[in-house]
C-alpha cells in the first residue's frame, strides 16, 4: 500500500492511498478517514462509500461534509475510486458514463473488460481485507452506502453479499440499471448483449429473488435532472414492497442529484449507519 | 446580476452569480449561500469568506463545510473569487502567486494592474452593495474572514473599513506581507518598487497604526507548510500587543495549510460571527 497523502481533519486522519490491486491487475486508489477513536488505535465500524459516474476517491471526502460527524461517531470511512485508470483499453476514456470513472461496481464479463473491470470484486474482497489489515477497521462492523451509480453498487454489493454488511443506504442512486440508459450502455458494454447476463447485477431485480436482512434507507431530491429517466426508486419501491423488504425511501422537494443534495441529509445517513454499526450515537 | 446556478442546500439556497463589475471593469464571480431563513425572506446578517491563492468563489462553499452550521445559525455567506480573469494582461497567467487566483484583495498602483485588480474596492463596496440590493442581507451585520491570501485580505479589510464590518476572523493568514516572498512578489508587482506604499495593505503594520475595534479570531497550523515562511502570525501577535488589538491566536498541533484544517475549525468560527452579528446561537 502506498501512502499518497495523509492530513490532519477533525482530530482524526484523512489519507489517500493507492494498491497494486489484484482483482483489477493495476494500481488502485482509495481515501480512508479515521476518526480520533481509530488513531487512538481502537478497532471501529467502517463506513463504505461507493461515488456516481465522473467521480474519484476525492469525491465524497471533499464534498459531501462527513468527517465532522464521523469523527464524533467514531466511524472510520472508505471511498474507493470508481473505476480502473490509464489501462489503455480502447474506449476506456471515450465517454463519461462507461468505462474510466463509470465502473460500475461489477465484475465484467465481455472483452475487453473482463480482465480489469473487476469493482465488485476489488470493493466486497480484496479493499475490505487491505482496509481491516492496514487500519484498525472492525471487519465485523461494516456499512455500505452510495450515490448514484454508487447507490446502484451499494444496493448491488449488500443484496448479493449480505452477511458482509450490516447496514446499507443509498443517495438518488440508479435503482433499476437494466431498464434505463446508463444502465443498458454499461451492461451491455461490461456484460455483453446477453440481457439474461444483467439480473444479477440489478438491485431492483436481485431484491425481488432475495431481500437484504435489514432495512434500507433511500434519499432522492425531487427535483433530480435524472430521477424519471436513469434512477427509477418507483421500481425499486415496488420490489419491496412485492418481496416484503423494508426501504424507507424519502422524497426531498427541492433537491437535486449534486454533493449540495447528499452533504444536506449525510447526517441522516451516518446515524442509520452508526446506529446499526454499534458506533456510539 | 446573472444566476449561473442555483441549488438546494440544508433548507437553503447555494447560488453562483456574476456581475459586470465597474470597479473591476470585467465580469467577476461570486457565491452566496441564503440560509432557510433568508430564503423566507427575512433580513439576515452577512459573513464574507476570502479565500487563497489558487482559489475560486466555489473553492470555501464546497470544502470549508460550512454551509451546515449557516442554515442553522441563519447566516448568509458570500465568497467572491480571488481576482479578475480572462483580461488578457501580459503575464496575468504566468505564475500561481500573481495575477489570476492572486489578487491579494488589495487596489493595485502600478501598471498594468491598476485598471483592473482593485480587488479592495469591490469586495469592500460594490460587492455588497449589490448583495444587499439582491439578497435579503443586513448591511448593518455584515463580518468577514478569510483563508491564507484571504486571511491577510479579511484582516486588511477590516483594519482599513472597521466601521464596515462587526467581526473578522482568520485562517492561516499572510499576516505581515511586506516580509514574506509572496507578498513581496504581489506588492511588487501590484503597487511598485516604493515599500512605503506597501505598509498600507499589510495587517501587521495597519494594526500598528490603529487597531480594530474588537477582537480578532486567528487559527493557525502547527504542521502549516508555510508557516514560517510566509505567515508570521509572530509578527501579527506582537503588533497587537504592541498596539493593545485583542487577538486570539491558536496554535493547533498537527494540522497544515489545507481546508481539511479550516473545516476543522469552521464551526468555532461561525459561531463567532454569529454571536457578534447577532445571529440566533
Amino acid at each position: 500500500m502506498k501512502v499518497r497523502s495523509e492530513q490532519a481533519c477533525f482530530g482524526g486522519t484523512i489519507g489517500f492511498y493507492s494498491h497494486a490491486s489484484r482483482e483489477i491487475g493495476a494500481e488502485m486508489n482509495f481515501a480512508v478517514y479515521l476518526p480520533p477513536a481509530a488513531v487512538a488505535g481502537r478497532r471501529r465500524p467502517v463506513l463504505y462509500f461507493l461515488a456516481g459516474l465522473t467521480c474519484t476517491e476525492e469525491t465524497f471526502m471533499i464534498k459531501a461534509g462527513a468527517l465532522r460527524l464521523a469523527a464524533e461517531l467514531g466511524l472510520i470511512l472508505v471511498a474507493p475510486d470508481t473505476s480502473p485508470r490509464g489501462l489503455g483499453l480502447p474506449g476506456e476514456d471515450d465517454s463519461w458514463d462507461f468505462g474510466s470513472g463509470a465502473g460500475f461496481y461489477l465484475d465484467a464479463e465481455a472483452e475487453p473488460w473482463r480482465r480489469h473491470y473487476r469493482m465488485f470484486s476489488w470493493v466486497t474482497a480484496e479493499l475490505p481485507a487491505l482496509v481491516e489489515a492496514r487500519f484498525p477497521a472492525d471487519g465485523q462492523r461494516r456499512g455500505i452506502f452510495g450515490h448514484s451509480m454508487g447507490g446502484h453498487g451499494a444496493l448491488v454489493v449488500a443484496l448479493k453479499t449480505p452477511g458482509a454488511w450490516r447496514s446499507v443506504s443509498a443517495f438518488a442512486p440508479i435503482a433499476n440499471p437494466v431498464s434505463v440508459p446508463w444502465g443498458i450502455k454499461a451492461f451491455g458494454g461490461y456484460l455483453g448483449p446477453d440481457r439474461a447476463r444483467w439480473a444479477d447485477w440489478d438491485a431492483t431485480l436481485l431484491m425481488r429473488k432475495a431481500p437484504f436482512p435489514g432495512p434500507i434507507l433511500v434519499d432522492q431530491g425531487l427535483q433530480d435532472q435524472f430521477l424519471d429517466s436513469q434512477l427509477r426508486p418507483d421500481a425499486l419501491e415496488a420490489a419491496a414492497r412485492d418481496a416484503g423488504q423494508e426501504v424507507i425511501l424519502r422524497r426531498h422537494e427541492g433537491y437535486d442529484h449534486s454533493y449540495w443534495f447528499i452533504q444536506s441529509f449525510i447526517e441522516d445517513h451516518l446515524r442509520w449507519h452508526a446506529e446499526r454499526l454499534g458506533a456510539p450515537l
